[in-house]
């Protein structure tokens, strides 16, 4: 299944996607957030949509899509987990994994603008394969965390670099400002994806390609993550990981490159769709 | 205005504290959480226990607190900020504000037992000022800043000192760990608090003080901090902000101490109430 939200930010409907086009879910009642999740609300979608399948309503294709699924309680990311980009930043390769949270308040949808931030200079792009949590995690095997899993979803990991390296703080600081998460188009549950550790995946800038990797290439894969996170934390249904970046961001050039007004990103994995962010300078409202 | 929440754990019912007796407003209708702030619930709330003071049920002092406020979007965390503190952890003073997050999953009541992790050796304790968000806060100018603040709460900044300082990540990794953040046992509201720059802190572990500071020793204040973070992020109404730890930490110590199952840690804040939990080991439930 795949599922999506859609219409004004802060105000998204639910739907579906099955054969490429999108169906409107609202009469189902839920929104894609903690108590779906924790109460089964997979199981029940598909139910619903079963029953309801002749009767669904088509979503004009010019309706603006969300995150496809709602504020979560944590949005916890992986630092450096593709060895070719840990070493284009100059890092050691991790001995074990790197945490860092971004602000859930960054949740965009896929197609939104990102805003530089004020006095940003060093805005950046990160293509990262996102795992949606399906119910409580704590201290979890890595036998049975795919257990935990309620899908996958496409997200850019965006980054300002001098908020995250050179502002006297933890990464944090350049991970979570507003816009910096679009995730989308939408949430593949789990037995969409084949093989989760051999999705290509891949990013553009204005059209030129500056990211093509593969989770194959992953330092540390996605039962592994999700039993050491859930060393740390407990995760919570809806939660989502983000698994970390490939080569080929800005800050790996040489010069660096950063994003500026007008540019506009395209990104893709395998099975997980694509989106496009074009940027905008920050502005009072 | 003092707020307080009591019952079983996620299942609070929401009171307030008159002259030291507590009441029941659970007919307000309700929960102390994001909507309630942001919707002026700070002056209905006033309004609702001034109309209804004389039928308000009082709370037996049996009942169990909760964190005073509901979980928050985020509990934003500042590192460092008293000059003694960075001192006994080998840390610089730091130039601008170290920032790092807790897992909202760390959140409970002011009196509940702390569990030190699985495979924990290092649990330690910080006293912090938790300032509570009245209003969505972004690029917020200093001498604005306390217009954003509903009011403040005494913290414990549970801390696991190996998963924060030697587990390849940043701190955030340490700091979120299930009951790590005892928040209580009420919210001040601002007016209650004459002067938040000038409240004595303390903290005892088995009856032995440890930690004993003023907030008069920020390196940098609340304005300032609700300034700072607003530059990186968007504060919601109920996000915490916990504004860092005097000298007395367990790291600091030499050798350091860290606390182990049956340790009784109290602490408190002038205006801000105390508060108390024995650590108790992790078992699986």
């Amino acid at each position: 299944m795949k599922l999506i939200r859609y219409g004004q930010p802060g105000k998204e409907k639910t739907g579906v996607i099955i054969d490429d086009i999108k169906y409107d879910t609202s009469a189902f009642g839920e929104d894609y957030n903690e108590a779906f999740f924790e109460n089964d609300g997979l199981a029940r979608l598909q139910q619903y949509v079963d029953e309801h399948n002749a009767a669904l309503t088509v979503i004009a294709d010019a309706e603006r899509l969300g995150s496809p699924v709602a504020r979560p309680s944590k949005i916890v990311c992986i630092g450096l987990n593709y060895r070719d980009h840990a070493e284009e930043t100059n890092a050691p390769i991790p001995s074990e994994p790197v945490i860092f949270f971004k602000s859930t308040t960054a949740l965009v949808g896929p197609n939104d603008d990102i805003t530089i931030p004020k006095n940003s200079v060093k805005t950046d792009w990160e293509v990262e394969l996102a795992i949606v949590i399906g119910k409580k995690a704590s201290y979890v095997e890595e036998a049975e965390a795919l257990d935990y899993v309620a899908g996958y979803c496409l997200h850019n990991d965006v980054s300002e670099r001098e908020f995250q390296l050179e502002r006297n703080g933890t990464w944090d600081k350049g991970k979570g400002c507003d816009t910096f998460a679009p995730v989308g188009p939408f949430l593949a549950t789990k037995e969409e994806i084949a093989d989760v550790h051999n999705l290509r995946l891949w990013l553009t800038v204005n059209g030129e390609t500056m990211q093509n990797g593969s989770t194959s290439n992953f330092i540390f894969n996605v039962p592994y993550l999700i039993h050491y996170v859930s060393q740390f934390m407990t995760l919570l249904p809806g939660d989502i990981i983000s698994t970390g970046t490939p080569a080929g961001v800005g800050l790996g050039f040489k010069p660096p490159v950063y994003l500026k007004p007008g540019d506009v990103v395209e990104l893709g994995i395998d099975g997980l769709g694509t989106s496009k962010q074009t940027l905008i300078a920050y502005a009072k409202n």
